[in-house]
């Protein structure tokens, strides 16, 4: 007996003794079949338990589906560079479906510009949207729109809560904190001196995602009796300079801190500062596989990478779209991404296997 | 413009202005067509980059193609439990064509076994194998016999060096326990002693991938000046009783071990001594997310897993074989896995994502 699923009409017509017209007819409840026709086909159906090929129905419909992927802009190397090769690669997966992709950017250093991208959606048509949860305030007014609308909408990066959300993509960041901080704990003791360097955004608030990671991290050294001292360091996107003198004054007064973190997927920024810097003995921790970020993991500038599969994020949000509007579907609602333990021994075996 | 690959062969008829019929002919070279017409039909098809659909025809073809699965047998928790979990899936995937897959068992503690089934295959006709390299000697003779009568082979597990075979799936088990050996000198100090657990089996061999894992082991200790004494200890599969004596006699003696690895799956032997024995302050890494394993990071007992996604490792096998054979596409020859390290904190959100 074949598989499952693998029965066509035209099997079914054969192990029934009626034409494929017939069979057709009686699975797409259409025209005009004979009560006896209708038993047989049915028993034959039941038996091999067929399923309407469902895939095979899209590729023929002529409808097309517009997804929006709100994300935040991006130059080669970033992060979101990543995710959006996993929206490519969704795209292509789906490319005989009707299916238009439309990215609308906005700068994730930027409140006000998510704002107005969220305006200019209004007025836009789109059967479903993926939307990077970089400010969580903004989101939740959008999606209370998008619940009226009773469009569909994917989050990813950070969850946020009290939405009615399809699904959800992106990893726990308060564990991927918390798993942070016991990575530098081996590497510390319980007085030693760190710095958390935190990136300074032109709006005024701070990315969920990186609130939570720090949280995580801080609850970690809380319950394992640290008693050292967190400093806060405070750098800006995009200031090599400006950072370069912060950097050299914070180091200047408190030579004695010997560990870092960043929860953001700038640690090259860092990096860079230390490697200019000949700082070797400095144990840095970071977050994301940014080539950039990768090197300094392999060069031994920075001891961990926490890594969470933004590929793997990309391709599935788009593939839940897919599969609820067109193939109607069940999808799963959270989906936390792996949080992956990099250290320059494993690095070079890395690899999504999607 | 459609994308690449996505023109069916109506679309190529419309915008050559023939028939279907024609272009059919044309690209199945098959039937007669008048020169004007194999012009324009050409030129479209150069254009619009057309590939012939491979799939398609594969799935209408009548012919069956024989898959050997040649593994361990395996118990419920088995390692090799979750690669054949992955050759399912790719069984399930490939339903729709003709390909019958075949599981030949061999016990993974026995070489003899291992040698039987080589000898009954002899005698068997298949397509194309997957052969777990558990015993090397014995694979390296076997591959021969298939490189003769031009069978693939897909090797899963060790990578057996001197052979022609289609694909690796494994990790690279030396650097697999090279960075078992850093997790571990994370949390001992260079003058610490500690444990090497080997299992016992019937034959004289041991299995490659454990043996290169040791070698790794030893090499990242010798390389950070590691002082302290090692001392291997001879455990039994399946002999409970006669390994509570073994280690109950080892710790009497050694009492001051205090931490230990065991390089194949079966951690969850150690971790249920411990347990039994409540040794709690026990440093303990082990490899593979069995559930009995998982169970063991968990509450403490073990302090690392490593892992390498048996469960993919078994679907691209399989894949692999259908893509040479049936879809005639290349195949990448070495796919060494991601060395995943799992501890405690992130082992809830280990998911492959396939």
């Amino acid at each position: 007996m074949r598989k499952k699923g693998s029965y066509r009409i035209k099997d079914i017509a054969i192990m029934s003794g009626v034409s494929t017209g017939t069979v057709d007819r009686i699975i797409h409840n259409r025209g005009k079949v004979s009560e006896e026709a209708r038993i047989k086909v049915e028993e034959v159906l039941k038996k091999v338990d067929y399923r309407p090929n469902i895939v095979a129905s899209a590729l023929a419909s002529k409808k097309t589906y517009k997804f929006v992927m709100l994300i935040p802009a991006f130059s080669k190397g970033d992060y979101w560079e990543i995710v959006n090769q996993g929206i490519e690669r969704a795209e292509e997966e789906l490319s005989g479906y009707h299916i238009e992709i439309e990215r609308v950017f906005f700068d994730q250093y930027d409140k006000d510009s998510f704002d107005k991208q969220m305006e200019i959606l209004e007025g836009m048509e789109f059967h479903g949207i993926v939307i990077a949860t970089l400010f969580k305030d903004s989101v939740l007014r959008f999606t209370t729109r998008l619940d009226k609308m009773q469009i569909p909408y994917v989050l990813i990066d950070a969850f946020i809560e009290n939405t009615h959300c399809l699904a959800y993509y992106g990893t726990n960041s308060f564990n991927s904190g918390y798993i942070a901080a016991k990575l530098m704990y081996q590497q510390i003791g319980p007085d030693d001196k760190l710095a958390v360097f935190r990136f300074i955004r032109k709006g005024d608030s701070c990315s969920t995602q990186v609130l939570k990671r720090e949280e995580g991290f801080r609850t970690y050294l809380d319950e394992n009796h640290f008693r050292g001292t967190i400093y806060p360091v405070h750098i800006h996107a995009d200031d090599n300079e400006g950072n370069r003198n912060i950097l050299d004054s914070f180091f200047l007064l408190h030579g004695d801190v010997k560990a870092g973190i960043i929860f953001n997927s700038r640690v090259h920024v860092l990096g860079d500062y230390f490697k200019a810097r000949k700082k070797k003995d400095f144990k840095l921790i970071g977050y994301d596989i940014l080539d950039e970020n990768v090197a300094y993991l392999n060069n031994g500038l920075v001891t961990h990478l926490i890594a969470q599969r933004p590929e793997v994020q990309g391709v599935n949000c788009v593939r839940d779209l897919f599969r609820h509007l067109i193939l109607k579907e069940k999808v799963k609602k959270m989906n936390f991404m792996p949080i992956d333990i990099l250290i320059k021994e494993n690095i070079s075996y890395y690899n999504n296997y999607i």
